[in-house]
């Protein structure tokens, strides 16, 4: 069963272009993961934060994902310019193009 | 400029799958709109609702899909069993699979 999540990041003030940058170099990497069925980087039009959408073939497929040196590397670069990162849903994709 | 958002439907007790089903032919109906992007059903792991992810050309696609007959027709079917819809996110989409 596929598995998807929608996070939302928000950078500490003046750092969400670097936050993006990073965000999109996560976007560029999961296309090469088989098991990343969908992956995108959206910036919001409601606040500061960023929106991600991220599709994968499993719930471990997911965790799993987290150890890749790729994640763990992005993730570090990230960490420090963080703010906030707020679930907005965990779900199970039924149907769409 | 492309142009998206998250929804958030909450059927009242026992619709869930008919809010579903009426969700799941909008997903088919807007396959046919050029202007449609991406059109995506997700039932939600934290809840008894249904979360969908969608992008159009542009904010004026997306208004002018209200007007559409099929819709119109979606939303007089939907509206009688919903408890709650909620925007999770407007977002302008940037990169991602």
């Amino acid at each position: 069963m596929s598995y998807g999540l929608i996070g939302k990041l928000t950078a500490v003030p003046g750092e969400r272009e670097t936050l993006l940058a990073i965000l999109l170099e996560a976007a560029t990497a999961m296309e090469r993961e088989p098991t990343c069925e969908t992956y995108r980087v959206n910036v919001s039009l409601d606040d500061e934060s960023i929106v991600v959408y991220e599709v994968w073939a499993s719930m471990e497929a997911h965790q799993q994902s987290l150890s890749l040196e790729t994640t763990k590397t992005l993730i570090g670069k990230a960490r420090p310019i963080l703010a906030n990162i707020e679930r907005l849903a965990v779900f199970e994709p039924r149907n769409g193009h």
